[in-house]
């Protein structure tokens, strides 16, 4: 189980690889939001999301003689970046497996980080099946995108530089918003910031209609969602909450905030225009959650963007609609 | 004239108050540049632009009974919106003197900023006159864009940060691209790069048809740009280099480098893929110099953008372009 001495280790090996992304603020979002809001901006983050944080915490945690043989992944999008990266890094090859329908931009990406990309067609062939045969062949080790400790861990270092960041604004008190699909993200902010800054609470940002946190939370136990496709903020829905990220959310977060897809949309618009960075619709919902739920809060908040993967047109799109 | 002791005086004036700007870079864009590139992300500064750190050292180097009496400056950019929020945070009125047919947006942020707006018309009236009358109506202290050698101090505070951010890359000779227009900006970061990192040159970058700089560095004199419009780079063209800005160009920074049109929006459209940041097309040029123009520059080179505000059909024209 993950706890601070991990996040603290796990920064330990970190430093000097990953970038301490800046707090942001813009008193244009102050007034639409009717209280201060900061913006932890990990869109900045190597691979352009958080999600490097705990491919290098995992990776880099690894025996050498395990470490050297490679690792493996399943993802289309922000882990299979972040993992890609770690292990160019660390030297070592990684396999990522991912669908063969995904944009090809990721693909590309994807190889473009020095990963062997291995697709398959997910209307006939198992994943598992693929991944399970080419780690045992080549004796990979598999990083999982957010139910493995030293993942966790890793993205618990951003908690500690938003105990860190708080502090340097004076903050003792403030719920974090952050955009939650399993769960790896907010369960290691909400345990360094338990450990660093008590007063700051981690609220999990879904999108409507896929709140399985939100819900989970609320129930006591782990729900799922209906559907895993029909959100534009793809890329933080996840079938529900891990079996390990799950209690440490439960103990220290919620209640949950979902939104919609066009205030994903306006808070991605709104961040270009008032703090000059790319956010994906995934990454915005907490921003999202700042702005327009204002209800669901109560004094300065901290919305953390989780990343900034976006293609074009989807981006353009944000910002052609007129609010 | 402005000295390295000027600008720690207007870093020590600033603290607290402006923000210390990322240094990003991506292996993506090396690869394009064939070298190693880093980016000095400006555009994440306080009103989305460098402007913001010249106005704040101005206004907090007046004497307090004449800054209370408040400041005036002409600008419907980047310097209209600094001098408005360095005014507001200072508690002092500002009057920014606009051309009526700015675009609204810049009118609405310069007035939210907590300035008030005075339009005129291009064609049947003189700015200076009715900027004069007012200030001295009012005594309101002119704060301007660049031949001022406090806005030269203020600007040169972001060339400390490169030092050190330099500094901790381990990069100890490179050239420094800078987006140039009156070359406020230029000098400010030479003075203090020859101070704190003397292998560290500035190379000025405009936009082709708009190299007044360039060709005045060439000609040891200065020289005029023919016209003032017709650049989508807007933002940096101005007639000609200041009469103190040039000496200090003269003596530390060059030769100059100039881009197309073309280029600024493909590195705008880099910087959104690649750094996940908002740039505006004159803020592009350095970052276009170092991706395109490689011949111009050997070694590692570090690209300043100067700033991200630009409308949403721009940015999406950027985007949409296909190279």
């Amino acid at each position: 189980m993950t706890n601070i001495q991990m996040i603290e280790a796990a920064r330990d090996r970190l430093a000097g690889r990953v970038r301490r992304t800046p707090l942001l603020s813009s008193s244009f979002l102050d007034e639409i939001a009717g209280r201060r809001v900061f913006v932890k901006a990990e869109c900045l983050q190597h691979t352009g999301s958080f999600k490097f944080r705990g491919a290098w915490s995992a990776i880099s945690a690894l025996l050498p003689e395990v470490r050297t043989r490679g690792v493996i992944a399943f993802s289309s999008g922000n882990h299979a970046q972040g993992v890609a990266l770690a292990a160019r890094l660390h030297r070592i090859p990684s396999v990522i497996v991912m669908p063969s329908d995904a944009p090809r931009i990721k693909i590309e990406n994807t190889r473009a980080y020095g990963a062997e990309v291995v697709l398959y067609d997910r209307s006939s062939e198992d994943r598992d099946a693929i991944g399970a045969r080419i780690s045992q062949e080549r004796g990979l080790t598999l990083i999982r995108p957010f139910d493995d400790p030293m993942v966790i861990a890793g993205q618990g270092t951003a908690g500690l530089e938003i105990a860190e960041q708080a502090a340097e604004e004076g903050l003792d008190t403030a719920d974090v918003l952050v955009p939650t699909g399993g769960g790896g993200f907010a369960s290691g902010i909400a345990l360094a910031l338990d450990a660093k800054a008590p007063g700051l609470r981690v609220r999990p940002c879904e999108p409507e209609g896929f709140d399985d946190v939100a819900r989970s939370l609320a129930a006591g136990r782990i729900e799922r969602n209906a559907s895993q496709s029909g959100s534009i903020c793809d890329a933080i829905v996840t079938p529900q909450p891990g079996n390990l990220t799950f209690p440490i959310l439960s103990r220290l977060c919620g209640p949950g905030i979902a939104v919609t897809d066009d205030e994903a949309l306006r808070a991605m618009a709104l961040a270009f225009q008032r703090l000059k960075i790319v956010v994906e619709p995934g990454g915005a919902v907490a921003l999202a959650a700042a702005l327009f739920h204002g209800d669901s809060t109560a004094g300065t908040v901290i919305a953390v963007i989780s990343g900034g993967n976006v293609d074009n047109d989807v981006f353009a799109e944000a910002l052609s609609l007129r609010h």
